[in-house]
Order: C-alpha cells, then sequence, then structure tokens
C-alpha cells in the first residue's frame, strides 16, 4: 500500500498503519537480521551472553490515572517487552523529556513511582538523560525507557515456534488499562473503579517457562489490545487463531464503559496482560502455574491454534456466530501509552 | 541549593541545573551504584560480559543543519558516550515521538540518515518504537536512542582516575556544532560555511586506546561545550586543570559567529569533539595516533592537570591573565541536541 505523505495518528497506534510504517520506512532502511525478526526485543549475543533490548517511548495523556502514571508505565511496559521474550530483566535507561514550567513536585511524584516499579521488578535504573524543551513544544512530560536482560528460556519464542494445536491462554481480563485512561480523560467520575493493569510480568513469566519446556509464543498485548496481538501474531504464524468470546475474561465495568463510549474491548489496550501459545498438553500446568500467581490467578484458555496457512483470527461469539478479528488500522485510544 | 518549583529550560542544559536536577530528584529516588557514577554510560555485568548502556533523548531545532540532521546526530551522540568510556558501540535502540502531520518523506530522510550514521559507526539498530502524538504536542519530531557495546579497555576510565601532571587534550577545533545550529536558527546565510561537527568518534578512540595504557578519562564535549565538560571533570576529579586559550583549537568563522552573537565558544556545543586525559609522557604517542585518524589531525595539548584539591579549571587567556571556567548555569543554546 502507498504510504501516506502526512504522519497520521494511526501511524502510532501498533495496528495496520504501524506496520505499513516499519515495513516501507524504518525495515527498508534500517533493516537487519535483527531488526526483521520485528519482536518485542531484540535478542543480541556479547560475546558468549545472548542478550534481550527493547525500547519504548511512553507519552500517555493524563500523566497520572486510576493505577498508575507515566513512571510506573514506563518502567512495566519496558519490564514486559524483555519478559515475554524470555529474558530476565536486568537494567534500564531512562531519558526524559519535560516542558518548560513542568511542576518539579509532578517529576518527583513520576520519578518515585518508577523507582518503585522498578524495586518492584528487581530492575535498576542505571542510566539516563534529561532534555527540557520551550513552552509548548510537548505536552507535559515524555519518557523513553529500554532495557537490557539475559535470555533465559533455552527455546525460541516467536510467532514461527506456533504449531496447530497449540493451547491460547492470556492472564487476566482484558481491556482494563485502556478503560482505565478513558475514564480519567473523560472525566467518568461515577465509573472510576476501572484501574489500570499496570504490573511487571517478570514474574509471572517465570512461573510460565517453568511449568512448560513447551512455551512456544508470548506478547504483551498493549497498544491495540488482545485483538491487534492475536491478529498480528496469527499472521506472522501463518496458521489460524479460534477464539471463543465466552471465554474471554472482560470485567464488568468495562464491558458498561465499553458499551457507553462505543469501543470493542478486545482493541483496548492492556499493560498487564500477555498472550501464552504453548503445547496443548501443557496448558493445564501452565494454567496452574499461572494461577498460583497474583498476576494470573483469573488466567483462561480462550482458544486453540488451527492449520490453514492464512493467519487469520476468528472469533466465535457469544451468539454462535464467527467472526474475522482484523489488526486494527489504528489505535482506539491515541496517547494510551 | 533549593530545587525550583518548575523546570527550567536550564534543567536539561547540562551544566549546574542539569546537576541538581540529577542530585536532588533522580539520585535519591533511583540511585544505585551504577547510576551514581555519574559517567555518560553505565557499566553493568551481564553473566562474564561487561557491558556498556547509555541513553539520550535528541530534541534539536532545526532536525535539519549544515553537516547533519536528528537522524545522525541521534546515532553519533550515542555511539560516542559509548565509545568515550571505553565501550565498542554494538547495538542502538530507537525510539520516535512523531507529531501528527509530520512529512513523511523528512522522516524517510531522518531514518536513511540514521542508516548510513550507524553503518559507518559500525553499529546496528536492532529495535524501536515509534509514538504519534496530536498535532501541537510536540515539535516535529523527537529521537530516544540507547545504546549497548562492550567494555574493551581493561582500565578503568573516569575523574577519579586522573593525576597530577596528565596531559589534557582535545581532538579538534571546538563549537562548530553549537555555531551550525546559530547560523541554521537564525537564518545567518552568509555564515553557512560552518558545518556541524557531529561524527561518530568510536575509530579514534580505539587509535587512542591502542597507543597508550595510560589512558585515563575520556569525555565526549557535548552541551555545554568544552568548558563544561572541563569543569565537571576537575570538581569530579578533585584536580585543578590549567588551560591555555591560546592552544585551544577554534575556526576562524566560529570566532566570528560568537562575536557577533555574543557566545563563548568554549561553551558552544559540539558532537564530534573529545577530551582525553593521559599521562604525560605518553601525550605525544596520544596526539600521533590522533593525527593519523582523519578525526583527529588537528589534536592539540591544551593543558595540565595539577594538584590542588579545588577542583577548578584555570585559564590561562590570551592577553596574559586567568580565568576560572565554571560550569555554566544551563545551556547558551536551548535545543542545540
Amino acid at each position: 500500500m502507498k504510504l501516506h505523505d502526512k504522519i497520521l495518528l494511526e501511524h502510532g497506534g501498533g495496528g495496520q498503519l504501524t506496520g505499513e510504517l516499519i515495513e516501507q520506512v524504518f525495515l527498508p532502511r534500517l533493516g537487519n537480521p535483527h531488526l526483521m525478526q520485528l519482536t518485542d526485543s531484540a535478542l543480541v549475543a556479547i560475546g558468549d551472553q545472548r542478550i534481550c533490548f527493547t525500547t519504548d517511548s511512553y507519552v500517555v495523556s493524563p500523566l497520572f490515572f486510576p493505577g498508575g502514571d507515566i513512571g510506573s508505565l514506563a518502567v512495566h511496559g519496558t519490564v514486559n517487552d524483555l519478559a515475554v521474550c524470555g529474558a530476565q530483566p536486568l537494567f534500564l535507561s531512562a531519558g526524559f523529556i519535560i516542558e518548560e514550567g513542568f511542576a518539579t513536585a509532578q517529576l518527583e511524584q513520576i520519578v518515585d513511582s518508577m523507582a518503585s516499579a522498578a524495586a518492584l521488578a528487581g530492575v535498576q535504573v542505571v542510566t539516563g538523560d534529561t532534555k527540557v524543551v520551550p513552552h509548548g513544544a510537548t505536552d507535559g512530560l515524555y519518557i523513553t525507557t529500554s532495557g537490557i536482560g539475559r535470555f533465559v528460556y533455552d527455546k525460541p519464542l516467536s510467532p514461527s515456534t506456533i504449531r496447530p494445536g497449540d493451547a491460547v491462554i492470556v492472564n487476566g481480563p482484558v481491556g482494563d488499562h485502556g478503560a482505565a485512561i478513558l475514564c480519567a480523560r473523560q472525566d467518568l467520575g461515577f465509573l472510576s473503579t476501572v484501574l489500570s493493569d499496570s504490573a511487571p510480568l517478570g514474574s509471572l513469566v517465570r512461573n510460565i517457562l517453568n511449568a512448560s519446556p513447551h512455551i512456544h509464543c508470548m506478547r504483551d498485548a498493549t497498544r491495540g489490545g488482545l485483538g491487534a496481538v492475536l491478529a498480528e501474531i496469527a499472521q506472522q504464524s501463518g496458521h489460524d487463531i479460534f477464539a471463543r468470546e465466552n471465554d474471554i475474561p472482560l470485567r464488568e465495568s468495562v464491558r458498561g464503559i465499553c458499551e457507553m463510549l462505543g469501543f470493542d474491548p478486545l482493541y483496548l489496550a492492556n499493560e498487564g496482560k500477555l498472550v501464552v501459545f504453548c503445547a496443548a498438553d501443557d496448558a493445564p500446568a501452565v494454567l496452574a502455574a499461572m494461577h498460583s500467581h497474583e498476576l494470573g490467578h483469573e488466567a483462561t484458555r480462550i482458544g486453540t491454534v488451527q492449520e490453514s496457512g492464512r493467519g487469520r483470527v476468528v472469533l466465535t461469539t457469544l451468539i454462535g456466530g464467527e467472526r474475522v478479528i482484523d489488526r486494527p488500522t489504528g489505535e482506539l485510544v491515541p496517547r494510551i501509552c
């Protein structure tokens, strides 16, 4: 598809247009075997060590939301990108771009939050940078965190490793982060019981990897939600994923917000949810391991991988129909992370 | 000193106020032995490998300037931070924050420039992220690059390793980057022969490290220029640095721009200049190694370290007087990098 002349909001949404930007602008120019993997983290070798390396820029609005803030989000997001690639997160960097006039007390609160999140996730922020731009040249504060971790799982974790028959598991209800941001932004005070699920998934991932030697792929379902992640993985694996809408965990409160505002919870962002693809025989053990962890006690098997070569996600709806889940064009809610 | 209630432009300038922000906001909260080193890169261990890790956010304005653009700058800056710490730069990440409506052709030009700079520096961009924010929520495009490299010098390189008697060497004329940005910004067309010195210093650093086992410290003289870097290193080392203004290489064109606009070239940013502290006996060999490299053929010894415990930089001026060089409060020119 021909690239747009101007960058649209949807180019940053993690959906189809982000894919086009990556395929048409970044890969042809910067392409190398690491980047071509298109995973959340690059796996690189330094000496005899296999190291995962990842980066994410955080531009969430508002900076403070129920269940977290940009500081904790910037730690969790980067730690989770490392964890789902099979790495133990170790060290983070943080680059701050701050608008002139930003309240120092708010910055202190955000850095406090980063520090707590890092301590909980067992990582250290070891290097950083601060730039201040004139009033109006940014919106408050943006943080870019990069992370490095040691690769600890001795098998490849990628869509190409997924096999027909694999179980598809999610660790809990979807859409909480997106719903919390929507509530915070639209001042829906009466719905403010929805908290972001923003959380570090490293120790849950360790449980999962210890439970089975046949984990084939994991991905955290952030921008674009569970729908975008499943559609992307199905496409990359070449297999169809069949899921049952009825089995996808969803809070009543999030369902209500989505119905009221007209959003599909399947495409709402998460910041503490991951999808696991594993051999079906191991699914009970993996589920048991997840259930024993506080971030996985609502883990549910939502579907199965089927051979077809079409790379689609087919959802059996509540009323028994079938619906193909595409990658969203862009993002339902801009500046969600 | 009491922290300001609001973040000022000077907090991002690499000078005294940046130091206060680091010491009063970041270190007390995120502090760990790696961060406390306050070097451009953190030195961390992963297994048996010693790895350098660094990050910088680039907010330069304008995005394109004589001698480079934000893409090449974002590669050079990060590669140089690794190199001066004694590491071989290997892998970069790149996080883009783009304003909605940004011209795709300009983005392509910037990514082309990153790719060329990375190839020249012998590094790969292995992972990245793109966020798009609504029109007005950023100024065009910001890039945050992080880098990892393998530590290759078997001695510590830091201000605390500097000894009285050490030679102080700079690899060429100072202030070119700052002058080029000033010209581009003020549309001083008639002075447009000044090009940014933005360049990757990795191979020059290899020459330097191979020339002497007694290199004690290196630092790239970016934000705040040579003046800020010398003042910071003197303070950290506890020794005085005596330099001769007459020996500091400076282009006539840059001197002219500074005289016209009222800037001190000593505080103008560089993006391809470094300061080397080495044992005086090895200075001739280090200078010879630098002279044989295209980025060091104007290398000059500009001063000597003296014992005093006061940590000052004393400059003998052109007319024979003495002037103490302090860390600047902020930055002469905001958004220089």
